[in-house]
């Protein structure tokens, strides 16, 4: 049941030439370019025809980012989240909002599924720290969902334990496979296959020479909404015979950086997100929960879980002229392109009732940027 | 292994004497005394000895709070959450944050539970819904937690999903159990034996006769802190031979009232829960998880899942002079009483390791009162 | 020194063909198309050449809008601001946030002026209300703010209690003055000539037919981020030889509808005036102080300053399917065209030391935008 | 119409043997026990008779507190605003919000007032920096409030620019008068005469051995509210026969320290503030705008205006352990006794309209204690 080999095999939005902002990329164009963020997806397809509640058919999945390879919950980084449409069902928001501080894994899944997730980063909290709420405290699980129930079985929450502990396990590097795979696997963004995407941007040397990664489940958006760098795309596109359904979508976005920031920095970063993804075309509709989670993994700046002074001593960006916002900059350019890049990365897809989400029709799409 | 039987049979405070604040309780002097608001607990205590992790000693449960006796998917209740301090793990808080609405029961559990209670809540919302996730949209389950690792097994998360549906399917209103009981069960407050707790007041007719409820999960505080009434009971009482462990404590706070307030008004009640917890000698230790969420369940502002007309009339009560005040009043008097309610009502327990916590000895403390 | 009669001559962008989002206009394309809506202008302009500190020249001013045209202070209305970079000084959040009510005009001026323009409303709230302070409670003036100095002796702080008084007294309904105009006189945005802009949109009658109205003082933003309707106009735009000082720049958006939403609603409609914004090209720059004040003006939702009864019956839009997503739509739109209209209607300015803003070169942006 | 000599000459809470708390005192018992903090006060007391609008009787002023002795505006220090009921009129918290920082002196004054002082503040840092507005940035005013109405001319706003840079330039360390002084003469607590009120308490060694330093400016509380040290004295002391008007209060918090905190970290302090307020009988009654503002002036953490590098290198105090949990212990109790303190403090005052606001019977308070 599980797919791990499901890597896309399109082009993705920048090798077509579509080139979003004006910032370089990272090597991998991709939040693994933050060095040592890892991503790891567990992809569950399996099953077709009509809906049986609890059994299938399964479009889903899970995908995780370590914001280091080390142990998370011992070496902590400093974290923010913020939050633009609240109509959603994530978990551990409140811990990071008031000690500033990552010490997990972040996962992105359905939304029925967040309470099973979360248990089973708790269980890899257990694994790799045997003494939480024993001799030490507990664990925040950091969890984040869209809703695939056009196409999965959501009511039958079929992402397990050994799923997360196998996209956890299996996180790495390098490049990222995006599209229906992990959290994003039975996803809709603009009423086209979406799911997941990531992308990246290197500032100046002058200004830090720092790297911001984002990395993307994208689950929102009407068809006439898109615009890709600008153009209206969703309105020039023709119509298919396919129906759209209603809006029911969401958007989570994970901003990853080795500037030293802390909490406060890190909110600013998460809201220029959010400015990435208003100019894909959002409206941030009623029903979409768009939540930006944002983490520095600089090593000068890890929390550690068992202090052993007084203070710690760490590091933050200055806030005055081009340095900050060419960090801003960055965010808002790679969130916009992570966004475009699932809808080139995913392919058309058949789930529960025969319900058929298409790829977008790139060579079509490519053609109108053109002119 | 579920105990429902275990209702208290000490006094409660006020039954000894113990008169906190000015005005006049309700019938149960409990969070049922608002109408319709129901209570139910699955308490779970087996096994003895060293703790085996995954398997016991275990001493924990679950306490859910109902809004109201109707289908609460269907009929939502306006709601707010207030975090004292953020050190913990709930679920659910962001989705009423951005609409304002509760839509299921309010449960109350161990830490590292969550996702499974979490799970469970989304079990029993597509059993009453069933076209959660496919006709309608999704559940936003409300999960509040404190740390019972000291008595209980925490890493096995014994409370599943029959637990949690056998708390929801039996609450009831009228009295409610108080003290080791549901979510209570493992709980520590003051270094003494701590665990759930009710009260309430009932304001003046001429301020609108509304009731204010309040249920707490107590699980936190030093001794030397505790003040009951104003009282320094927690220095006056003789030392124990008991170690103390250090606090790793929480507390979960539910308001509940029929009065018409809507989101905003209900989080300025919640902010006075806080009130009514400082007084009883919380400093909100860094440690502590302390979260308030309040609702109302006047039927004159429910809120539809399907909404038939273009707005919806509602009521708020007037934000000004002798009103609100009152309120105000009876939230942090109900607030204070329910978290002393918890030490009077809970009695020693022997958890894992032959971990002790004994119960506050109540004869004394009258006795210092007295004085 | 008062200049009343600096209404642009310049073509609004809609008139040159420039049509931003689907939603149909008012009939003014204004804030004031919200009934009953008032704007009123003080603009001075005075003195030329080198800076004299305290003495000009001056290029500044006041722009006030008035909910209704009744008692503001006896009547309040549902309000609510969402801030997008904090990096500012206005006058006026916190109450609205506890209240959810806004009890006077919003004032927009420069940043080192507030305290002036707040004064004025106190005495502007006494002149209405005697009573205030005295025999009743205080008001609570609103003011935003953006830096002028570029143009404009800021440090003078030449907007006195009579131009605010003056704004007030003649504020009015129908057209609104845009550009070099009040609050907006001394204005820069996108490296060109900015100030006050309005636009506004009305929603279908099956969604409520309801309007809403967007007024800015705008003054944020590089050249090369400008973007009208997704086109990169800002890089396209030959570069002149005036250099660009560093971007210090600010934006203040009010939102005004007749929709009966409360705080929480009108909150959610503040937000999404910030995807407006992101769509004109800012990153909300690190020294760009972005703030939205909403409110609704429906007459039933009018809140008494001394109430009678018990409680306040409102009414709210419903938050569910296509009506509140109509809302957000049109407020994303008007934004978005509230902005670039300052573009269009700002005039080239000289002010002190002879520094020169020049106007958006129209029609080199109308040829680029039809290609 | 100035009186810098107004000292109180009545003995404090503790010479009186009331001791709030376990911690002890620094040697002023004064937030200026936080080294290099500075307190300034300018009194305006004249006239007598009835009311005047806008000529007296005066009894009203301002107090400032500077974090320290260099250029705050070159050198900016942490900061957070907590924000306990927001129904005031006060200035400058969405940019510390923002960026974690104070840039200026934090002033206390009456609540129509804080345009002018505002205004003031502007003056004062022009005066400092000269480049303000022209050169380099503008500046963030920080202006609280309480409401004097009741014997003061509060229309009047009678506190001008001289009286804020008198009570700025006059500011010192050493022992701070409290009562009616500064921004707290005209001022009531719970229906007594109150104003402001200081305190400090300084950490054990092993943790850190830290000071926090509070001043208030107290105008809330209705009598029989009142406790001190627990003890319901409010309610044990005797009516009088002056009748006690309607609460309109507020209280403005002030929290001082050493301590390397970040903004997140101060308004972890500034919430602990809150629980020192509630546990003297407030109930944060809808008409009380309860603020509190906490700053760290540790040499370590100084945020240069004009920074020269591209990060600062600051220190963060362990959240973890018994360190952090000792500064919000400190923080509860010197934010009590400030309170406490400004009732023994302030003597009766005759005000507008021959308004009488008794003393606190210290002496019936001190034999009702030692019961």
């Amino acid at each position: 049941m599980t797919d791990e080999t499901n890597h896309t095999i399109r082009k993705r939005a920048r090798d077509l030439g579509i080139v979003i902002g004006d910032l370089p990329t990272g090597a991998y164009n991709a939040i693994t370019d933050v060095a040592d963020v890892r991503v790891g997806h567990t992809t569950l397809v399996s099953g077709d025809g009509p809906l049986v509640r609890g059994f299938g058919p399964i479009r889903t999945g899970v995908t995780v980012v370590l914001p280091h390879g080390g142990n998370l919950f011992l070496e902590k980084v400093p974290a923010a989240i913020h939050i633009i449409n609240g109509f959603g069902k994530c978990m551990g928001q409140e811990q990071i909002d008031e000690l500033g501080t990552l010490e997990g894994p972040i996962a992105l899944t359905n939304t029925l599924n967040v309470g099973r997730v979360t248990d089973a980063i708790v269980s890899w909290g257990i694994r790799e720290n045997p003494d939480i709420g024993i001799g030490t405290s507990t664990i925040n699980p950091v969890v984040g969902e869209c809703h695939d129930g056009w196409l999965n079985d959501i009511q039958g929450r079929h992402v397990h334990e050994e799923h997360v502990l196998s996209a956890i396990d299996s996180a790495a590097g390098g490049a990222v496979a995006e599209g229906n795979v992990g959290g994003g696997t039975g996803m809709t963004a603009f009423g086209w296959k979406g799911g997941i995407g990531t992308a990246s941007r290197v500032i100046a040397p002058e200004h830090g020479g720092w790297t911001i990664g984002v990395l993307v489940q994208a689950n929102f958006g009407r068809r006439d909404q898109l615009r890709i760098d600008g153009m209206p795309i969703g309105k020039l596109l023709e119509r298919t015979a396919v129906d759209e359904p209603p809006e029911r979508g969401s958007i989570m976005l994970v901003v990853a950086t080795d500037a030293p920031l802390l909490d406060r920095g890190l909110r600013r970063l998460a809201k220029r997100a959010g400015i990435g993804l208003a100019r894909t075309g959002s409206i941030a509709g009623n029903g979409s929960g768009d939540y930006v989670i944002a983490f520095s993994n600089s090593p000068v700046n890890r929390i550690p879980h068992h202090p052993t002074t007084l203070t710690h001593t760490v590091e933050m960006v200055v806030e005055d002229g081009p340095i900050i916002d060419a960090l801003f900059q960055a965010t808002v350019e790679a969130a916009e392109e992570a966004i475009i890049d699932t809808l080139f990365a995913a392919e058309t897809m058949v789930g529960r009732d025969g319900n058929t989400r298409e790829a977008l029709p790139v060579e079509r799409v490519v053609e109108l940027l053109r002119r």
